[in-house]
């Protein structure tokens, strides 16, 4: 248990976070601010989702939003794919890097996804074999890992069995997900507890939102854990401070703030991030939530 | 360094919090507060300030708030107190615990005080001195030990040296105060690697801003180094979600959400310190950034 050197931050805002947001964003704006993103240095984004567009409307133009994009050298750029129609949709659009959804809860997996977690599980497995077959790398979210907004606490054996599933299926990393912002220090620690005699920490990423406002703290316990890979979204994308109760994912700008403090490494820049939310920002009808981007933002305005 | 098994939170609501809040509360408001705080289970309370009613309006009926508050037995209420004029105040009140409040940037004393360090560290010699012979206790603050908004950063060396000039006047803890909320766990681990060999860690308490949302991962970060007494406002009153960069102290329901999740003892009910959230937001202009309190509240608007 050494904390890393190095963290891979991966960039969900355009995906977790835009797919919050109802002001519906044209696909060029959309892909000039995954080309902000990139271009602060962030290592892997996830650019879209291929799902249903009445159900995500503002994913509706995954396509659109993949084929505007500049690719840059040695970023990832990644899509969510619920199944083999979204896999052909990602494939098409020339997308080497995909993630698939499961829950660790029964019941938010039923009205998430319509889906028995067996169910989706067995289409994961199907829509997995034929991305590697293709040559595209797969991850797996686990959803609801930390508590469930129908069914409570969710034993942690269960988080551990779909992982593990989730990893036999051949997928690269397991992002273990508090959906609704409820985890704290604690139920991490019990949690990395169980996980990791059976899973290697390198397969391990983890997925804050905070809710609770207990995501970094969460993060600074994983890393003593050797935990190196952490979602976020920049500005805290998907969240509203004006909303009572809709936080949104880590920001990552708080996580750049706190992960640069201690010297680790990113790789991405954190005055580059601030720059991307601040085109965010711009198109949307509420401000972003991360504290950085505010704090940031209030000791701009106060010296002009 | 072994986590502490149990905690003292510093209720500093009333006086950190309030005092930023320019809609002014009926003393008798302000006393129900302090109540519904002490009925929570908080163990020491910050209840005023005896300092200049121009200067900070929302304590000029600090004497009368402390008259109408119903004190409950075993907890500890302060307030603090700039200079010998405050201690008797302080003094006629029938308070048994005052702080003190000095700063580690020369320029931020000159600003906020309006006297060198120096000067001040005179004027609260004398004030410890004339407090402890009238049988009460005095805390120290401080303020800006991690940082200065107008110098930037501050060496450690100069907080250790401040820290122990007020522990020699008697004071029985020193508070090291992020006034404005840029500590991280890096920065936070080369203090108390700093100040912990030359102070017991006993006197150590911390004072957190949560302005770039690093306070509860600052807590978690001291804990390691044995340090059990934080200072926190319900609600993270004192600063505003809709006013860009206006965060407030750390929120007394955030943090007792990870020491209750840390099975860290604290004797206070996080409901009993939302209820006296929900009640003091109903008197202020805007919403409380705690997020706990907001995931509280949209919980149960959700479930009526």
């Amino acid at each position: 248990m050494t904390t890393p050197s190095r963290v891979t931050v991966v960039e969900v805002g355009p995906r977790d976070g835009l797919q919050n947001e109802h002001v519906l964003l044209p696909a060029v704006e959309k892909a000039a601010y995954v080309d902000l993103l990139s271009a602060a240095g962030m290592p892997v984004i996830e650019v879209a989702a291929f799902v249903s567009p009445k159900r995500v409307p503002q994913m509706a133009d995954a396509d659109e939003v993949l084929a505007r994009i500049t690719p840059r050298p040695g970023v990832r750029y990644s899509a969510l794919v619920p199944n083999m129609l979204g896999l052909e949709r990602a494939r098409a659009a020339g997308v080497q890097e995909i993630a698939v959804f499961a829950a660790a809860s029964e019941t938010f997996s039923e009205r998430n996804i319509n889906q028995r977690i067996d169910a989706s599980l067995a289409g994961y497995a199907q829509v997995c074999a034929a991305a590697h077959t293709a040559g595209i790398r797969v991850r797996g979210y686990l959803s609801t890992s930390f508590g469930c907004p129908y069914e409570g606490d969710i034993p942690v054996a269960r988080v551990l069995e779909i992982s593990r599933q989730l990893l036999d299926f051949g997928v690269f990393e397991a992002s273990i997900s508090d959906t609704i912002g409820v985890a704290h220090p604690g139920q991490l620690r019990r949690t990395l507890d169980a996980l990791l005699p059976r899973i290697p920490v390198s397969q391990v990423a983890l997925h804050f939102h905070d809710t609770r406002g207990t995501a970094l703290a969460n993060v600074l316990a994983a890393l003593e854990y050797g935990v190196a890979t952490f979602d976020a979204s920049a500005g805290g994308l998907g969240g509203c401070p004006f909303a009572p109760g809709a936080a949104g994912n880590l920001a990552t700008e708080d996580l750049l703030y706190m992960l640069h403090g201690l010297d680790i490494e990113t790789g991405a820049s954190l005055e580059g991030v601030l720059a991307a939310s601040t085109f965010m920002e711009s198109r949307l009808d509420h401000p972003l939530p991360s504290r950085v981007y505010r704090a940031a933002r209030a000791t701009r305005l106060r010296s002009t």
